[in-house]
Parts: C-alpha cells; sequence; structure tokens
C-alpha cells in the first residue's frame, strides 16, 4: 500500500523574514498534517518562529534536538531517532514537512533525515531563500559578477586553510562564523582582507545588524553571521572569453 | 520633494517555478506601476515569464535588451539608456520593480541598474532563490555538508582556470554552462572528476533536465544549465574543530 504512506518535504523556509518563504513552501507547510523542525538544545526554534505566522492550527509538531558532539556536530543515533519517529507518521499516511532555514541542501541538516528516509519514502526538496542572497541584498553590494568566481568558507575550517582558501580569492562568504570570530577577524587582517569585509548578523530578520567587519567587537558572534569579503577594485574582473 | 519619487526594485523572483517566488516578491511585483525585465536581443523574456502568473492588469512594462559585446557583455551605454528610462518613471512617483531571475546580487545583471540609480533613489534588494538551490534539490543530492567549501565557478573561465580551481574541491557548482559545455566535459574527463558530475537544466521549470555529465550529449548547452561536481567519497569530510 505504498500510495497510503505520506511524503516527506524537505522546506526551505529562506532566511528569517518570514515574507521571504516561497508561495510553494507557503502551500506545502499548510497542507501537511507534521511539521518538524530544528532547534538548539535548550530554547527556542528559529526555524519555527520564521513559518510561525504561517502555520494553521491541528499540526503536530516534531522538536529536533540535536546536542553537538565534540566534533561539533550531532551524533548519527539522534538523527536515526527523528527518522524513525518521522518514518512513523509517514507510515500512517501522514505529510511530514521539515522546516529549513535558508536552503534545504545548502549546508542544511535536513540532508541526515534525507538520506535515512529518502529511499523508502517519497521525498521532496523545496529550495529556498538562502542566508547568502539574503546577506547580499542587506549589504547593498552584489556578491559576484561576470566571470566572478564565488567560495562559501565555513568559518570552523582550521586557520591555514582559510588563509589558503582566502590566497585564491575572487568573492567569498564565510558562513558559521559564530565562536570563530576572532579567527576570522585575525586572518583577514594578516592578509590585508579586512578593511573591504563586511559583517552581517540576521540577514533579513528585524534585529539584522550589519557593519564593516573593523567595527565588530568580540570574540563571538551569533551562529546567522556571515562575512563577505570581495576582491579589491583594480582586478576585479575574472578571465573573460 | 524626494519623498514623491519612486522606489526601484530588485526583484529575485526564483529560479524558474512561478511558485518559487517568494510572498515578498509577488506582494511587491503587483504593487508597483511599472515592471522592468531582462530579454535576449531578440525572443522572449524567461524572467516575464516566470513572474507572467503573478502580474496585474495596467502595469507598464520595459523590456531590457542587452546586445552582447564580443566580451560577452552588454555595453555600458545599454545599461545608461534603461537607467534613464527607469529614473524618468522614479522621478514621475511611479514604482518600478526590476524581474531578476534567481536572486539580484548572485551573478543578476540587476547590479548594473543598481548601480547607476541607487544613489540617488530609494533601491531595495529582495533576495529569491537562486538557481544554486533549485539545482541542488532537483539532483536530490546536497550540495555541500559540514564544513566543505562550495565555489561557484562560471564555465566561460579560461580551460586552464578552470582545471586550477577543480583541483582544490569540496564541491562545486559550474555556472553558465551554455556554449561551454564541451569545455567542462573536457576538464572534468580529464581530472577524473567527470564520472560524479550531474548536469541540470532548467531546474524547477516543467522541461526540466536532469542526468550524469556523461549522458549529456552535444557541444552546447542552455545558459540556464548548471554541472555539479562534488569530492568522491572516502574524503568528503573537509577539515573540522
Amino acid at each position: 500500500m505504498t500510495d497510503q504512506k505520506g511524503t516527506l518535504y524537505g522546506l526551505g523556509i529562506g532566511p528569517g523574514d518570514p515574507e521571504l518563504m516561497t508561495l510553494k513552501a507557503l502551500r506545502i507547510l499548510q497542507s501537511v498534517s507534521v511539521v518538524a523542525y530544528p532547534a538548539p538544545d535548550t530554547g527556542d526554534s528559529l526555524a519555527r518562529s520564521i513559518a510561525a505566522p504561517h502555520m494553521v492550527e491541528g499540526q503536530a509538531e516534531i522538536v529536533i534536538r540535536t546536542p553537538m558532539t565534540p566534533g561539533n556536530f550531532p551524533a548519527d543515533d539522534v538523527y536515526d531517532r527523528y527518522a524513525a519517529e518521522i518514518a512513523g507518521h509517514l507510515d500512517g499516511g501522514r505529510d511530514v514537512a521539515v522546516l529549513c532555514e535558508g536552503d534545504p541542501f545548502l549546508y542544511g541538516s535536513f540532508m541526515y533525515l534525507y538520506e535515512r528516509l529518502s529511499g523508502e519514502y517519497r521525498a521532496e526538496v523545496v529550495p529556498g531563500v538562502s542566508s547568502l542572497g539574503a546577506v547580499a541584498a542587506a549589504s547593498g553590494r552584489p556578491l559576484v559578477s561576470r566571470n566572478q568566481v564565488l567560495s562559501i568558507l565555513p568559518a570552523p575550517l582550521d586557520e591555514a586553510e582559510l588563509e589558503r582558501r582566502l590566497g585564491d580569492l575572487d568573492a567569498c562568504a564565510i558562513m558559521k562564523v559564530g565562536r570563530h570570530l576572532d579567527k576570522v577577524k585575525r586572518v583577514l587582517a594578516r592578509m590585508g582582507l579586512a578593511d573591504g569585509a563586511t559583517y552581517v548578523e540576521r540577514a533579513s530578520m528585524p534585529d539584522q545588524k550589519i557593519l564593516p567587519l573593523n567595527e565588530v567587537d568580540g570574540a563571538r558572534a551569533p551562529y546567522f553571521s556571515m562575512v563577505l569579503v570581495r576582491r579589491q577594485e583594480g582586478n576585479a574582473e575574472g578571465a573573460e572569453k
């Protein structure tokens, strides 16, 4: 009775402003019986707060709490357990939407549920506005143009690896800045790239903060912060043909 | 009388499926007096076809036709002329929305109008779902996870530069494949990266096409095609701490 099973949706709900959800995500969100979303070990879920204005009454909710291991990633058995809980709903014929901040397949944790469930169940990924576009819009400057190369660097990378990658830069977005802010500032300063860099925190949200990286105090930023680095003017064009 | 002037909007309308437009883009699209959109030198505008189901009657339209120069980019005076036309509407107090496929600040041509007009007029960029997320969703595989580096490489880059960039790969999306398909296939084959590569054409549109790169025939792809390349399994994790 395969066709009685529910569908799993990975729903990109955008970078923070509930109005940056797509029409498709809205339609699916309002059609499902079960809504699941990631949340920190303790405290509220950002994903749920983005979707909250659009949710409908009577939806079951699954709060996906994923305590971090020393490697900074949740243990596999945590996702095994949530996948089993979601599978129970799908087996019962109930559609389940997993809310994903930004885009589900761009550094999203949805992939850990997708890889466990998409073999057995119908699964659909609905792309969303990523924080990348929101940060660029907030900063008032294009990320990249023409034939420039854009690199997305996770701030947890080792300092040497960050420096190596930044040495080959057209434009880059350093994501997941969080507790790595000091390291990021240090590397960029050493490379002479700090002056043109922009810091953006919680793009598109009411408490959005944008300032030159050099004016950012403190050693720690929120997880949802990003640093944009662009190659200086004068050599702004990549190879063209 | 600055406050009588209209507002310029760069409206990210998503990768192709009209349902992947955001609620915010929809609201603004339906509120403006003037809608402008890029179109090829001859023929229909993809951007307009994405927005068409949502447009309202009585909106003036500006078709932005940008003949390509030998360098493959439009001449400055073309944008000067369209900026002047749009400025005329803004001076008259009419809001103007420029439709942008995908996201306005990720390789979008909107930046050429923005840089000409945002000094004098109120301008707002509304981020959209980029083709990147749509392509990943269509391919059914995450683009990047954990601390992997994602690079976005424009296919027009020189063959040697493409190869150099690909040598340092976690995951990458090669954009603007178009007439560069043969070169892209050649480079990836030489580097042993062709087998795992996925070709996606017109992601999220009714005529979407997804296949292994090795099964793609022909030397030329549509402009809206992308090749996804991922590092092989076995060394899939970047440095972590």
